[in-house]
């Protein structure tokens, strides 16, 4: 089964990105003499083809964004239908069985599963969908039924409402696409509950992409005070507790998040070890550290502070502030837990801001742990923006 | 109490790097006019001081070394005897007693645990130490009785057999120091027990720093067929088959190792699965290949192809070799397990010889997990060379 579209042609090694496992073209990459960009519109399918003519996958493409197109197959021809869609979704749900034993995880990760653009969390029989690119939000139908088709879920929640969609010239809205989709649902991680708020929380209501993070701390939780910095409604803190933590504070500038936080904290039996401090992060650690506080475990896990690369250089400097701030809270010998999910500040870049930082307050740290992107986010080799997520363990040792 | 020492002067800035949380001196960093280096024997304890003459710390020298001279304290004038090396080596020990509930881990990890040059591996009650610098050598008594004090050991191996002893200008050579030491002692890794040659194996007998890693592949090896190439003692094979691997064949070049691996797989009960080869890696993967075998899970954990920055481009052709002849040998579907001890080899360039080996195959990978040095081997973030060990989980896809 084979079928037509229009040709995308490359320029000459254009091609060669994307035979080494890369899915995107940038608009300087298209011969845009023999097929000119313009000739589309945002979301249609083409066939690829190199500088010679060669046949190398089908994409979508969006005539206005700097990555012109994305791939979805490598094979030539591939109607890209509701089967095609399943066969991809089935293939992610498969492996995803394989690692998880409850129904809790993302379930499709874009690239990593062979669908750029497509973001899938799944909340037991709840699924959550983003759609980040204009050739996604063009096969919506055939994405729902596909999803309905191999998961049978409850309800299915459109989260569209993404920067990136504006570079994609789309629209932000959040769309009950597929039965009933309730404003909250309970998820279980590393065997604690929570409460996650799906139509009003942040991206699909739940941070996954912290599952290994957060079971390496609970290895280090026991009859610890902890810190939990941009806490949103419990994720780290609350799992510190339950696996032992004599009491944790948790910092958060969202009020219905931090409320949510001591509703989780309740659903575990722990609220009577729980603080919850709403503010921005930075004047709560003045104030903490004013009062004189000390905490055996501080986690930094804030949002991505460097969106764009030229942001990089302010950025690092807002990743510098909080972690030195944090870090003079990490009581002798304690922890501190410095994550950044900013795609832009390598993973050396986070050491450095932690040597930085523990050099500044004349102590020494030592990265114990380092935890990354779980299964349910796999990383193609060939796009290293697929690997944003870093999350170091450092304990804060006096210098000696 | 402190301690009178002969000056090591710096040039201007040289102070920085150290300050900074490093431990290094290179002989290009010293003020040889004030304090020339050959006025030192190798092994000598002297004061650092930066070009202003304000004291560093405490460091011993080498100064026929490149590295010619390791900070062992940053207090000026820190006495260096049995006491001095009895807390940093108590404070090792605390940390390891927090992280492992059996005393089977490296207890010491030089710079890591603020003790250059040295290396202790625990295995129970025996304890195998590694001196790297003529600046340890010279401490032996002192840091012999503190192990002593602080562990009550049965015995004291010293393996002192490592290729940087000779550069600098050590000689090699294995001794019982202290008490009795058996030729070969159990262990329990991630709940499986391994029979360890300590006098004739491998480095100090054991490789703790592979311990995450192989707790990561216990969770993908149920039901699966699997192959161990460098698998020395079976550390990864054994620990899968345990897991409920249905199969693991072990590939290395040594009969001895390979029978001690089949004394373990018996130990765990599981010797009807398992098949040995012995040969060299590569020969016995193109053997395998004609032979038209395929496995659920390939494992490849040589030793370091790279030990020198001039060796890196012929290394990473021997990484990329065997890994291509690995993942020929991958299932559909399944995982590849890369990993590299070697320093000059980044994580970013392992990834480039996965990306290129199944490219080159005609098939895709995910990286679906990664791991690194376990918590008994901290990792000072000034001292990026000592964050070494990087391993890949992959899955090998067809390309579609």
């Amino acid at each position: 089964m084979s079928e037509t579209y229009p040709a995308l042609r490359l320029r000459e090694r254009a091609d060669k990105r994307l035979r080494g496992g890369h899915y995107w073209i940038y608009s300087n990459e298209v011969d845009t003499d023999k097929t000119p960009l313009t000739a589309f519109t945002a979301g249609d399918l083409v066939q690829v083809e190199d500088a010679g003519g060669k046949p190398v996958g089908v994409a979508y493409v969006n005539p206005h964004s700097l990555i012109c197109a994305r791939l979805l197959s490598r094979r030539p021809g591939q109607p890209i239908d509701t089967a095609f869609f399943r066969k991809r979704i089935r293939r992610a749900l498969e492996w995803r069985e394989r690692c998880f034993a409850e129904p809790y995880y993302r379930l499709v990760y874009g690239e990593g599963d062979g669908l750029p653009g497509l973001v899938v969390d799944r909340f037991g029989d709840v699924l959550v969908a983003q759609f980040g690119t204009a050739g996604i939000e063009q096969q919506k139908e055939s994405i729902l039924n596909a999803l309905e088709a191999e998961l049978k879920p409850a309800g299915i929640l459109l989260r569209n409402t993404s920067g990136v969609r504006e570079l994609e010239g789309l629209e932000n809205y959040t769309e009950v696409a597929r039965g009933e989709v309730p404003d909250q649902v309970e998820i279980i991680e590393n065997g604690v509950k929570f409460l996650v708020p799906l139509k009003e929380g942040q991206k699909t209501g739940w941070f996954y992409d912290h599952r290994d993070g957060r079971a390496q701390l609970q290895q280090w939780a026991r009859g610890k005070r902890v810190l939990d910095v941009f806490s949103y409604i419990g994720g780290w803190g609350i799992q510190a507790l339950v696996a032992g933590a004599a009491e944790a504070v948790l910092v958060d500038s969202s009020a219905p998040a931090l409320e949510l936080a001591m509703e989780n904290a309740k659903r575990n039996g722990v609220d009577d070890r729980v603080t919850t401090v709403q503010g921005q992060a930075l004047d709560a650690l003045r104030e903490l550290i004013a009062a004189g506080e000390k905490f055996d475990v501080v986690i930094v896990d804030p949002p991505a502070f460097i969106k764009r690369r030229k942001d990089l250089a302010k950025g690092e400097q807002g990743y510098r502030r909080v972690n030195e701030l944090a870090m003079r809270l990490v009581d002798k010998e304690g922890l501190l837990v410095s994550a950044s999910c900013s795609l832009h500040l390598t993973r050396d870049a986070l050491v450095e801001v932690v040597r930085g930082a523990s050099r500044h307050i004349d102590r020494e740290t030592r990265i114990v742990a380092s935890t990354g992107l779980g299964a349910d986010h796999p990383v193609p080799p060939a796009i290293p923006e697929t690997d944003y997520l870093k999350t170091l363990f450092c304990r804060v040792l006096p210098a000696d």
